[in-house]
Formats: structure tokens, sequence, C-alpha cells
């Protein structure tokens, strides 16, 4: 009962109707130091700028791709601008799958050519010229698991999931149809079908395909496999819907090549008192190889680097080491993450906590936690902090995969930020993830959130 | 302390990290319905499709306009389908003001003619052929009050008062700033100014000129005003900075005409215990006269006939009289709103509570209370059962223009729906306010928002 009090008085605080009556000596030199965080990046803030550099001028930037190569040095050079007292690049071997030339895919119906929206999933293998083959529907991997292997072989398996619209979090919808994209073409390939497409997994109604990673058990034989637009899908399901046998063509380019050397790039200001423990912020520099990676994930790129950049405009002296971290490959490998993770066991760097920020660049929602249920409570004894900067929801849960192999390494308090998700999956993985997407105001609320943690962190540890 | 220690046992179920914890007893009937009418908007919502028609079919709708006329048409004809009670067009005389044709204006630079973009301000009169001055630039009104007569004189007043981007809440800014366009040109005409510009009320670097309305105090002879875009304002700037004189020639072509009848559109559900007590949900149908009025207002006006059709489409009986009141003339006149209340008034309708949605079509995040604080403290306790959905944020505060004039009525409750502000004033008044910046997920979240809380009002009135 007795914590329950005390998280009820603390919760007193989270409503702004309270706020005026809360007592002076809460606003402390926290309040004023977040209040001149915020001031620095929504007057002063670089994010918006260097995201827009990063976009059109050199785009998407698949791990092992030469634009990921350019990525790299941009954020070095970007790093070094800073005054840092360290600049890292972080050697890691990373997978090279490349899409090629364009998909090609369409339904011969009669005499009319339909064509398809449609782009490969990382890791599929190519058609090897045009596959051709007949259609067969699924409501989802389980409904295929269940199906007899006569009816799948020698066939397309299209796996028309749309997202729940009832949900209230898109990253529900995501988290359950995941597989569909993720285990679906392996399902299908056990079952002898020669390729599988999978409704993208957005709300969108318009029919940008949205990519990403799949995978293959060991032992399966990995078929072509593509992302289906919205609309395609739902054009494909009528044509099935017809009665008539409805056979795909397509062609897909798409190729695994040798490993390449690529990066984790991490910009590091010392600490005055406990420079051996590290606070970190990070997000991914890779991205898919369509539009520009804006909000998946540059903005949270360029949200790191601000926190470093604020904190040195500012002038402050942090007392355990701070670092941006921008993670390679976590796209379709996590190689980045699991190297980094890898090294600070190596050289003992104890990481105090991390903090992934790969949810978009929208307008603030607050911060998951986990791993570190001390840092858990003290996030929540912060709400009265952070709640005027539209910083309402703080949950235990998922962090981010980026930060998640530091687990290994002990209770390192993981925080994910949380931006609004409504749009975050109209664009993710998709061509349509461009810079004009993102809004620069949102987008810096963003950076000088992560920004004000990392100082509550470093001033009160737990 | 004992209120406080039931505020901090409420709270305790704000936060979602305990809402794991909450005992069973607590989900009650009202989270069910809740989520019933979630459900229902966020599967079967027809809002984003009615939005997609008023902006594209009709466009924009300035009082007085053929386009509003019609727009109160499309408004009753949406009604009439929904099976409503009744469905009341309320006649009132709004006041008549055109635009003409587009505006010209430019500086002579030695031979270059170097173009601004502006549009008049509502109420404007027109500059009667080509108006050529020198321009004098202020920061903001005061600034512009203790000029010397002499200095104004003949010339036409550039207000350049840019939005403070450390605010957090956008509708600070605009708060702050509000009197450069509102007060700005009476002030320069007070002073024997020729005309006035106001750089736009926006935090978008783009060059959309954001009009509004202006007006003239009695006794001040009205001069031509108009709104400049963002990067005129800061190219209108340099050229001042240069040293040497500025002259702008511009062209108006606005005019004042005779008022016009019109009508605000009512649609009602009667009440099956209390029909004459009534519970209220409105946005204006009006909007400024470029781009769609697409966030201001058709997606209130949207919103409020999406709760009527979900009530209807569950079943609902309410207790208590509903209504959708679009109402007319919102952006130069409020005369819908004042006639609205004054009918109330005269026919005795007992107002329980109004909700007003004109903030924009954006992602939740609360609701603002005034005029009863019973009501505020009834909405304090269905904290628990809003959370969930995106809703965290209940302050005291003003709820909307429209829905004001019903506190000369009584104690009715006034709450203001309110969605995430960082975008709303990138298009407000502008030309880029069109249906396609508007998201169908969050568009219809707040659409659930508002049903809820008339749901919750009409089964527990304070």
């Amino acid at each position: 009962m007795r914590k329950v009090l005390i998280f009820s008085i603390l919760l007193m605080f989270c409503t702004d109707v309270f706020s005026q009556n809360t007592p002076a000596h809460v606003f402390t030199k926290d309040s004023l130091e977040i209040r001149k965080i915020y001031d620095e990046v929504l007057k002063n803030g670089q994010g918006y700028e260097w995201l827009r550099d990063l976009c059109l001028n050199i785009g998407h930037r698949i791990s092992g791709s030469e634009s990921a190569e350019k990525a790299v040095f941009w954020a070095k050079n970007i790093m070094e601008g800073l005054g840092l007292d360290r600049v890292i690049l972080q050697p890691v071997m990373v997978p090279h799958w490349e899409r090629g030339a364009p998909e090609i895919a369409y339904v011969q119906w009669g005499k009319e050519k339909i064509p398809l929206e449609l782009l490969a999933l990382g890791s599929s293998p190519s058609t090897q010229g045009t596959l051709t083959a007949e259609v067969i529907e699924v409501a989802d991997v389980e409904e295929l698991k269940l199906l007899p292997r006569e009816k799948v072989e020698g066939k397309i398996v299209f796996i028309n999931m749309p997202f729940n619209k009832a949900h209230i979090h898109t990253f529900t919808c995501y988290g359950e149809n995941y597989s569909a994209r993720r285990f679906g073409p392996s399902e299908a390939s056990k079952k002898g079908a020669v390729g599988c497409l999978v409704r993208s997994l957005t709300h969108a109604g318009d029919d940008f395909p949205h990519t990403g990673n799949t995978g293959f058990d060991a032992g399966v034989t990995p078929i072509p496999c593509a992302a289906l637009g919205t609309a395609s899908s739902l054009k494909l399901h009528d044509l099935l819907n017809s009665g008539k046998k409805v056979s795909i063509s397509m062609v897909l380019h798409c190729q695994s090549y040798p490993e390449k050397l690529s990066y984790n790039v991490i910009g590091e200001i010392r600490g005055s008192e406990k420079p051996d423990e590290y606070i970190i912020a990070g997000g991914h520099l890779d991205s898919w190889d369509v539009g520009h990676g804006a909000h998946d994930d540059g903005a949270g790129c360029v949200q790191s680097l601000e926190m470093l950049r604020t904190f040195k405009a500012l002038g402050y002296k942090p007392r355990h080491s701070l670092r941006a971290v921008l993670f390679m490959n976590e796209e379709n490998g996590l190689r980045g993450a699991l190297k980094y993770a890898e090294e600070a066991k190596k050289n003992k760097e104890v990481h105090l906590a991390a903090i992934e920020s790969d949810a978009g660049g929208f307008t603030p929602r607050g911060f998951t936690f986990e791993n570190n249920m001390k840092a858990g409570r003290a996030l929540m004894s912060w709400i009265p902090l952070l709640e005027p900067y539209l910083l309402h929801r703080f949950i235990e849960g998922g962090s981010g995969a980026d930060i998640g192999p530091l687990k290994a390494n002990g209770p390192v308090a993981l925080f994910g930020y949380r931006p609004d998700d409504q749009r975050y999956f109209d664009y993710h993985h998709a061509a349509s993830d461009t810079f004009d997407k993102v809004n620069k105001r949102e987008l810096d609320l963003g950076s000088a959130a992560i920004t004000a943690l990392v100082y509550l962190i470093d001033q009160h540890p737990w």
C-alpha cells in the first residue's frame, strides 16, 4: 500500500490540471535544465537539416550498398564537426543483398495484363527469369500451415492479411501481422510453393508495397517472395473471388552477395565523473532500398546526433560518458547491434542506459522501458518533469532491436522513444518514406525528449 | 487531503504501466461501450469519405459564397441519410466578403520586380487600383503604437512577428501573435498608414500566406491589409535591412457586400429520458476562401456527423437529446454561434454540454473543459476510460469559439476536443489546408473520442 501511495502522489503530477498546484520546490534545477534543452533544440536544432541532407543527397542506404558507405562517412563528418571527445568507426561485416532491376508482376486476364505493384522481400532469391504460377490465397500463416501439401505445391501463395483497423496502436497491428512476412515464405516453401506474396503491413490504402526482411528455416529452399501493395492485394483478391483460376507472372532480379565490411558510427562526450559508464542514444543508419529511409530511421539517427550537439551547445559537462550510436544493418541482419554489444562486453564498458529511436520522427508520446526496474521507477518519478513536453505515455515494453543485445551485458536500462504511431506504417519500408513526410517541429520535439532523458539519467542514476 | 487521495487513486489508472493491475470491476459497461464506439468508427467510419467529398466536390466555402450554400445542403443531405429524428436548417444572416481576383504584390528593386506572396485579410477593403507606398517594418503591435505618427503616415506597415519556436504548443504562438493580424491594421490606420502587411501566423517555412479576419475600431478608416507568406516576409525583411528605401506595389480586389441568408445545420437524435436536455458536438461549416478548409474545419464537421452515425449504427438510445451542430460563419463573424445560443435560450433548450472540434483532424491528445467545474471533475474521473485511446491531456481552458456564446445560457459544460497541434498552423487559413493533409485514422480517432465523451456525459451527467 505504501508503494501504491507513493505512486499515487507521483501521479498527481501527471495531469496538467494539477500542475498549477505543483509545489514550487518541484520546479528544481532539473526543470530549468530541461527547458534549456528544449529551447536549444527548438530554436537552433540541426536535426531537420541533417535529415534533409541524408535523404536528398544520399537517399536510401541498404547494408552493403555504396550509399550506406557514404552515410557512414556523412555521419562521421557531422560528429567530427561537433567537437566531441571521440568519433569511432566500429567495423562490422554485414549481409549484402541487392534488389537489382525493378520487379515486374502481372495477372494475364484474358487478353489483358493486369499489373501488380510489388517489392521483393529482403533475402528473397530471384525468379531466374519469369516465374508464372497459379495463385492460392490464405488469410494468414496458420491457415497456410493447415493446408494439405497438394493444394500448395507448384503454386504462388498469397497471404492476404490486412491490418486490424480496430487496434488503437499501429505497432499492435505490425506485431500481429509480422509473422506473415517473416515466416510466410518459409512455410509456403515447406509445402512446395514456388513463390509467396505477402500483403503489405500497413493501414495505408495506396499501392506502395512495403518491403522488409524474411528468412527461411534451415533446410528449407528459399523461394521468390515479395510484398504486394494494398490496392494490388485487393485487386488480386477480387480476381481470385471471381471463381476463375488466377496465374501470376513475376520477375524478381534480387540476389545475395558475399558479406561486406561496414561500420557502426559512434560519437562520444567523455564523462567528468564516471567516464567508464555510458549512456547511449541511437538509431540505425541503414534503411531499406526504396524511398529515403526518412522516418525509418534517418529520424532516429539525427535525433541521436542532435542530443550530442545540444549538450555541446549548452556547455553541459556530463558525469557519465554519452554516446550517439548509429547502428549499421538493423533492417536485414542486426549485425551492428550485435557487434556493439559484443565490443562493449569485451572492452568492459559499463552501459548504464541505452535509448533507441526507431519508431519515426512523429510527435512525441513517451518512452517504454525494460530490463532494469529501478530505471523504470526512476522514469516514473520524472513524469512531472517530462509531461509538460507532450510526453504522457510511459509503459514497460520493448525498447528497440538495436539496443536489445545489450541485455546480455547486464541490467542495462533500455528505453524506447515512442512518438505517435498512427502514420508510421503508412511509410514504413516503402518508397513513400521520404523527407517531406517529416515535420521539423515533431522531429525536434523527439530530439529534445531524448536529450532530456539522457540528462535525467546522467544526473540521477538509480 | 481526502480529495487529493481520491484524485491520486483515480490517477493511478492514468498511466498504462498500471493498467495490467487495474481491478476487474473498473472495466465496467462503460469501458465495453466505449470499445464498441471505437470499433464502429475505426472499422466503418464514414467521416473520411465525407470529408473527401466536401473538400474535393465543394471545396472552400466562405460565408455568403455559393459553395457555403452548397455545403449547407450537402450536410443536410448527409443528416437526412442517417435516419435522425430531426434535421434543422437554422437561418442566420452572415457577412459577405469576397476576395475577388488574385492579389498582386511586388517590390520594384532597380529594374527587377520582386514578387511577394500575400492574401488579403478578411474584412480588408480593396486597394482601388494599385497602391504603391514605402514600407516600414515593426516587430509587433506594441512597437507600432509607440511610433510617432510622422514615421507611419502614408506608409505600408509591415508587422514582422514570427511564431516563437520555443513554445511547445502552437496554440500558444497563435495566441501570442493573434493581435498582429486582428489589431495591427486598425492601429496602423490610426497612425495614418495606407496599408498593412502581417507576417503569416505559422511555423511553416514555405510561402503560403495564412489569411484570417481583421477589423477596424469604430471611427477608424479601413485600410487594405494582407497576410504575407513566411518566405516573402523574410525576403522583405532582408530588403529593408539593406538600408535602401523599399516600396511595395499591391493590388487587392476584395470587397464587402450586403449580408446574406445562410444556415446552421443541425441533426438530432431525441433523448429517451430527458429529450429537452441537449448534448451537442459541433464544428464550423464555413472556411476561408482558399484550399479546402480540410482541417479547419471540415474535420470538426465530419467528426460531429460521425458521432450521430455511430450512435445510430450501434442502436444506442440516448437518455438526452444529442445534436451535431454545423455552425455557419465562425471565421468572419461568429453569427451562427450567436444565433444558435440565442435560439436555444428563446426555445428554453437546456444544454447540458457542448463539445467543439475546431483544432484540426490530427492525432488525439485530450479535451479542455470550462464553464462548469462539476463537469470538469466528472471528466477527470473518466480518465481511466479514455486514456487507453491516446487521450492523456485534460486541462481547464478555452473550448472553442462556436460554443462560447452558450455560456450566456447558464452553466453549460463546454469541452474542446484537442488533437495534437504541431502541424495545425502549417495549414491554418492557407491554400495548403487540403484533404491530403488529413490522415484517416487520426480523423477517426477524433470522431471516436468525441463520441465516447458524448456517451459518458449522456450516461453520467453531473
